[in-house]
């Protein structure tokens, strides 16, 4: 393959945060009605301005400067004394054994961990198992590594009580040769947790056929009333199999600071780190000093931030459910909601921009994180409350406007 | 490839900063005499405790952090105003525009944008002429990428007034089909300059056949007096097919926010950004505030910091200098040199275990740079003065203690 067509497969032109890039002109044309006025509001990632960083997190970055050349150069994979001490949490956290000194590695952000960990048990040609819908860098990694991707369905809309992901499509992609299965839990873009029997079935079926299992648990400490989650860590058979992908950027709204961790395998963390080496050679050392703070909040404030962001996930919920035609599932955890639009005069991608253009509004367009969600938008509802709301209103306001 | 043959040839163990990895057992049999006391001094990479970061820069990723939202979440390819900020900037630094709207990224440190650049212009297959020595991670991005390398010899210790570069095997391997050439200038880790006449061949000889070059200057404002440097971006003819690379990590001591900036042909940085976002997202948002202070630092700071590494290098290559069979070139510019060893009753490998074993001196071994720079080793002189005097006189003690 040429460099030319890799990187046209890459696209990233409506990937989340890059808005900014876009020229308007394309949607003049099918404009209808004046602006909504309102509070702009971005659903593309969540609002670190109306859920501030972790308590202490700023307090624990400046400390790794005062401590100077040690807190600078750490290893590759990080500050040995950070890896141990968030190995011992992570442990309690996930309910299996961590090995901070070999069995980890922290990344800049969650998506230093998914390119190594995916660079790392990826070559060209290899089969890969891809949930749709699932986190749209998926997709690309497995794209950029020039691997083979076999796509997995989740049946979101038409189950309860667990995610929904076609356990008969996952073991066809194995005895298919997928050797790799990367998925998300909490689901993003859906925010469904796989229910127990699903964890216990991906882990019988990976066993069976030796494959390696990446699970990015990015969301997995923001879990609404009464979600029970499963770990997928804690019901493998071989824990060499397996890489859990965690970080502090969502709900402990420290993405600033690039942070993410790695644990589990430890020849593919080993991987990680002669990969990372070369990449980009560490995650920020004065960074690193802010996980001090990671699985170690004041008492009650993740009680606090949960129940906040459950109050608005309830509100938006009631204004899509309210109109005709629009479909949403209940986020389980996480911040993302993934309604399901009626049939529009324009096409998915066109109404995203208009929504940007005449509402002020922005979303992610449903066909990055699957190529037949193209009629769902993604928001990530932790916003302001009041103007997330009002934005929401908005949006459908404009889907009455665009209704077919 | 197997993704087992990709990482057995992606070694790190003898990296600069990993060498608390290693176990000391392989050269306890070979060892003479006692251990020479003296403060440790690590030489392969500079102290920042030493040389301090540069004045203002913790204030200016404060101010990004109270700048909250706007500064965490930026474009994947950096904040736009710091971006233009920069740009005019680098472009009075260089001699030729830049534009930082399109044709500049800022990445995590230099490293990330080597990794960036390199993977945005080679494929597997593809020929790529590496100087050899040169930075050591050069040869493991091609070889990630399953490029093929077609190395370059830099004869620096033959050639007074230019570096050194065999500008007959430079043509030699764009005619057999290097369409990409990276290299370091001021070389690391020999720290010479490239003089005009080779810096204007090497255009001359890109342009003949449409090479691309990628410029790795991350040392270039460390200039000691008299030295005069040529930028390769300012002589090129096509500037679309020239990337410069940059960063505050050296000579500022920033190393700990992780900053670097790639700047030139806007198709190859907009490659760079569409990789960066499922690689790492983007820069550390607080971070990149820090670059305000970037070429904007106080009245007489960088001659001062100039001035005091100057005067180290010339101590350390009189030590050097004064043992019978060390050679070494005299730095014209950033903080290495590369001396080469008399020969050894021990491997250059086992004398540099030995080294930190009985010295408390840590050096880079000289194979992580070129298969033939095995009784080299390489030295980041920018520690404490009388320090690094003191760790230099036990090195030479112990090349006087192995010496066959």
């Amino acid at each position: 393959m040429t460099i030319q067509t890799k990187f046209s497969r890459l696209g990233t032109d409506n990937a989340p945060g890059q808005e900014v890039r876009h020229a308007s002109g394309s949607v003049e044309s099918l404009l209808r009605g004046d602006k909504l006025a309102g509070r702009p509001v971005d659903f593309s990632h969540g609002d670190v301005d109306a859920f501030t960083p972790t308590p202490g997190s700023f307090e624990a970055f400046s400390a790794g400067v005062a401590a100077g050349g040690r807190q600078a150069y750490t290893e590759y994979r990080g500050d040995m004394g950070i890896r141990e001490e968030l190995a011992e949490r992570l442990a309690a956290f996930t309910g299996a054994p961590v090995d901070g000194r070999e069995g980890m590695i922290i990344t800049p952000g969650t998506q230093g961990a998914l390119f190594l960990a995916v660079a790392s048990t990826v070559s060209r040609g290899d089969k890969v198992a891809i949930v749709q819908p699932d986190y749209f860098a998926n997709r690309k990694l497995v794209e950029f590594l020039e691997g083979e991707m076999l796509p997995v369905r989740l049946n979101y809309m038409t189950t309860e009580g667990r995610a929904g992901l076609d356990l008969g499509q996952l073991e066809d992609a194995f005895k298919a040769g997928a050797r790799v299965l990367l998925f998300s839990n909490p689901n993003n873009p859906v925010g469904v947790i796989y229910s127990r029997a699903e964890i216990e079935t991906i882990a019988a079926l990976a066993r069976k056929y030796g494959a390696t299992v990446i699970v990015d648990q990015l969301y997995s400490r923001l879990l609404y009333a009464g979600a029970p989650y499963t770990h997928f860590r804690a019901q493998a058979v071989d824990a060499e199999n397996v890489v859990t992908i965690m970080g502090p950027s969502k709900t402990e709204s420290l993405s600033g600071y690039r942070l993410g961790v790695a644990f589990g395998s430890r020849q593919i963390i080993s991987r990680m780190e002669k990969l990372q080496a070369i990449v980009s050679l560490r995650a920020g050392g004065y960074s690193q000093a802010v996980l001090h703070t990671w699985f170690n909040e004041p008492q009650g404030w993740m009680e606090q931030r949960i129940s906040a962001h459950q109050v608005i996930r309830d509100d938006l919920l009631n204004v899509f459910r309210s109109t005709e035609g629009i479909a949403v599932r209940t986020s389980e955890a996480g911040s993302y909601i993934f309604p399901g639009l009626p049939e529009l005069v324009v096409s998915g991608g066109d109404f995203v921009r208009i929504l940007r253009l005449q509402a002020d509004v922005t979303v992610t367009p449903g066909t990055e994180f699957a190529p037949f969600s193209g009629n769902s938008v993604r928001l990530n509802f932790s916003q302001d409350h009041a103007a997330a709301v009002a934005a929401s209103e908005r949006l459908v306001a404009l889907v009455e406007r665009y209704r077919a």
